[in-house]
């Protein structure tokens, strides 16, 4: 069998289904061929005729799929740091608000940067996410609130695929707050239906659009009318559900065959239960929790009990998690929603790609996906979960060619 | 004036007493000769023949003091990540101290390597701070527990100044955890007196002794003592102190006017104001206090009131704080501990320097101190706290020198 490249003396983590636990093998070997992975397994009992151009000692290091950013919001310009540091000084979110802060704040400098400026802005953060070997990233809009601003970010988004060896799944948040300028939600959410969700499918800018559900963005039904001109318009659909109140969040991303639905920390146990039915993955957002120093941890407990797939992202935003590290969103979903690490590892690969409907292709290491890796300079894979602040990435591959970190 | 190179429109953080806030200067100077800081305030008033070998033009970036890490156990071999998935898998402190986890598995694995891999283990740790900035790292021994292993890992940290461009401060810890052989805590303290502070002080091993005052280690009669047997020996003093109940160690640390006295979670008003009279250095170590997930915060209204210096740390080791990030240091004191920017700012460079003894040699950008930097790719000095997994530095000097980060 003839292939570009293997990999030998590799440690592997699969998480293949198909094999016991996280997919573990001692002895393992993978080879790619024109991206794809054309082996990945025992070293042992792999065709006896691997024949490859280029032969890559791992030295017993650690290989897992690329990393999978399942949930940011990485297209932004303006920084907010300066609002913590008010924060932290004593003044009131009311008062950051009412000194033009906030979420409002992003908008409008999002709004005022073009294209360039935007790139600039956003290619430190991916840079973070790929040095601790991320090959896939979600990138939603969100802060531009009118179709010219949206458009805008998602293009952003699909450049930045182009800049770094990267697989971009652009989503389409249109729904994300109220823009300043919009006379009330309704209004808002009729233009976000008529006017940008066809326009952003037309010009196939996203894979899927998201709805931010919250007493302090949109209603369950406004949601639902967007969710359902989204799958209209041939979009997947993702929900922001649950974060700050049980608005029933979790079982409207249900009802709508939502890939995900994410943040969940008031999700009812019925919400879980319908999201086990329709197979909708839950991703968690420890950065945010963190941030926000909430206290209410998602129902970990009930997506277990229910087998609801978990996954976790950064959410990577300037407001709430200004959060470029898929390993530190490990450790605080293990230190703070007390994940196994197992989950943990999983949950930044397969259940992240199962998240963003891209399982078929990436997740896991096995025959016919892309060829997307991360090669670790660690003993045991509980390390990447356990460490903070520290990088032990050795090498990302991204479909079968090794990238400089 | 003649330097041997200088950099110019920086933006400093000078951490300069004699100045408002933090010592900010906006269009900034810095200028070295050998090694020491000639010039640091504004550019138009610097000496106007500043004739430097070499100009080095900061674009606006910021420059802060090198970071200073005043509380590490970065010499170590072994990894207790498997005790911490076990942990999250549901096993008890007890069942995993029973199948020969917990502090004496990391003091076996260290009396079991030698220099080389001792070294081989540590330099990762170390490179991970440098490379966010760090300038002086404190390394405290304590996994010896015994002469001969305690002076090797304090061998060790020695040899770390010669590998890397840092400053190393070593910390004798001997009374840190009672060795698996000994007869009793009495025995050992009086074995760490008699026998072991002078071996170190006369080898020069150390600046500073410390001792681990807990329920779970040594009582304060016996901490008492080693801090005495130090004192007498020439060395300073340090201790950990009311971390997990309130043993009045930080009464204690200022009676025997400790340099610092770490953790602190449970101190006492009239220990803090004891602290305070002494000139002790309270440092706060917020890694720990977020891996075990502790919910009393150290008593910051009180240093506050009482005027006690407050630094950071990260505390790295191997069991309760697997920390390698001032930066995220910052950000777990500023969210947990609700300190602000400006606190967590000076509390990584000129506490952090107060807390080991060397304000008068670091710490702040002054005429006279050692001429190590901190670049940074920044627009606020707000965003080194409040981002999360995000290295902006530009570059770190040490001694006057750039160095690769
Ligand atoms: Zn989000
Ligand atoms: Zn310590």
């Amino acid at each position: 069998m003839r292939c570009d490249r293997l990999w030998f003396r590799a440690r592997l983590l699969t998480f293949d289904p198909g094999r016991p636990g996280l997919g573990a093998i001692d002895d393992g070997l993978i080879a790619t061929q024109d991206g794809r992975i054309a082996y990945a397994g025992e070293a042992q009992v792999a065709p006896s005729a691997l024949d490859a151009a280029e032969r890559i000692d791992c030295a017993g290091r650690w290989v897992t799929p690329g990393l999978v950013d399942c949930h940011t919001h990485l297209v932004f310009a303006g920084d907010r740091a300066g609002e913590f540091a008010q924060r932290l000084a004593g003044a009131s979110y009311e008062e950051i608000a009412r000194a033009g802060g906030g979420i409002l704040s992003t908008v409008r400098a999002t709004r005022a940067a073009d294209e360039t400026a935007l790139l600039a802005a956003t290619l430190p953060r991916l840079d973070a996410l790929l040095a601790e070997g991320a090959t896939t990233v979600e990138v939603k809009s969100g802060y531009g609130l009118q179709a010219t601003a949206e458009l805008r970010q998602l293009r952003v988004a699909r450049y930045l695929a182009g800049l770094r060896p990267v697989r971009i799944v652009p989503t389409f948040l249109g729904a994300h707050a109220l823009p300043p300028e919009a006379i009330d939600a309704d209004t808002y959410v009729e233009q976000v239906c008529r006017d940008m969700i066809p326009a952003v499918a037309a010009a196939k800018l996203a894979a899927a659009a998201d709805v931010f559900c919250e007493r302090i963005a949109f209603s369950p039904e406004q949601a639902a009318r967007v969710l359902a001109a989204a799958r209209a318009a041939g979009l997947a659909v993702k929900l922001h559900a649950d974060q700050l109140s049980d608005l029933g969040g979790a079982g409207l991303a249900a009802e709508h065959g939502a890939l995900s639905a994410d943040h969940l920390e008031y999700a009812s146990d019925a919400g879980v239960a319908a999201m086990a039915r329709a197979g909708t993955v839950a991703v968690l957002l420890p950065g945010a929790f963190h941030v926000l120093r909430e206290t209410r941890v998602p129902p970990v407990a009930a997506l277990r009990h229910h087998g609801v797939p978990i996954a976790l992202a950064t959410d990577c935003n300037p407001g709430t998690s200004p959060l470029t590290s898929l390993l530190l969103t490990m450790n605080l979903a293990a230190t703070l929603f007390r994940l196994t690490v197992e989950e943990c590892l999983a949950g930044v690969t397969r259940e992240a790609a199962r998240a963003l409907g891209r399982l078929p292709d990436i997740g896991t290491l096995q025959p016919g996906k892309v060829c997307d890796l991360a090669i670790w300079d660690i003993e045991t894979p509980a390390e990447l979960v356990w460490r903070m602040g520290f990088n032990p990435l050795h090498q990302r591959v991204f479909g079968g060619v090794p990238c400089r970190p």
